[in-house]
């Protein structure tokens, strides 16, 4: 993930310092909806960074290793990449 | 997706079969809690559908692909997964 | 739910002509990622039409019952809301 | 939320404290995969939470302002219900 993980941490960052947001506003007795409103920011914005992740994996690790490796090791690959798929679409 | 086929199209169409009750409950103006629930209902089947299709089609064409093909031929199969992940991970 | 179930009927049938779609993509052994693509377009319709049979559920029902009925009843619809969101974050 | 803000309180800082190790596993230039899980994982705590946040708000906040609130203040509690759950269902 060399090439995105600038570009991840960034992403991350953000959502950590919303997070500490979202902690600050439950202390401070927010309204509920504002709360819910910035928590399903920051879920939105996770849900990005795992995209990034999960296409930067795609793109480098799969496409590489299914170049060269060995047959356990593509079949693995791609199991992996099943499971995801499946907790992706629940 | 030979060896699948038969479950998918007996998962379609007892999907199929929710939906027609889902109308029939609509012209009978059902509440609109139980129309809810059973659309949630036919939602979950059809993701539950999508998971066997891609599992199948990653199993079988990708791995299979990846085997023989050519770099540009891995190269678009990688790309379909990816965009495939960018809609699930919405 | 009266003032929309035209259209709630009209996007249901649309769905199943979808669906029906999707059934025959499968005995013709279509690409894969193409029946994935129109299952995730069916679920998107199927969404859409559970938020539109909720809105008309709250903006209606739940509101009206509010104004006349009594505690238990209200609760019980508050209850129903609950349900419904909790099927709907996970 | 007075009686939940100590649960979603100890939960978002266990989300806050599962995001800060996924910035050290990026650091650390971990698989995608485990990242990719981790993730996974936090999202769902923060849905969790999320989920808690719109039930205290609905058990709480909208029943006792529908016993005693004026119809626009409950015409506006049902709209902001109606906005999280367009929201939530898509």
């Amino acid at each position: 993930m060399q090439a995105d993980r600038k570009k991840v941490m960034r992403k991350l960052n953000i959502a950590k310092g919303q997070l500490e947001g979202i902690i600050r506003m439950v202390e401070a007795d927010r309204y509920c909806i504002d709360i819910s409103t910035q928590l399903m920011a920051v879920i939105a914005a996770l849900k990005a960074v795992n995209r990034d992740v999960l296409t930067a994996h795609l793109e480098h690790c799969v496409l590489n290793s299914l170049e060269s490796a060995n047959e356990e090791d593509k079949a693995e690959k791609i199991s992996e990449v099943v499971k995801v798929i499946e907790k992706l679409s629940k």
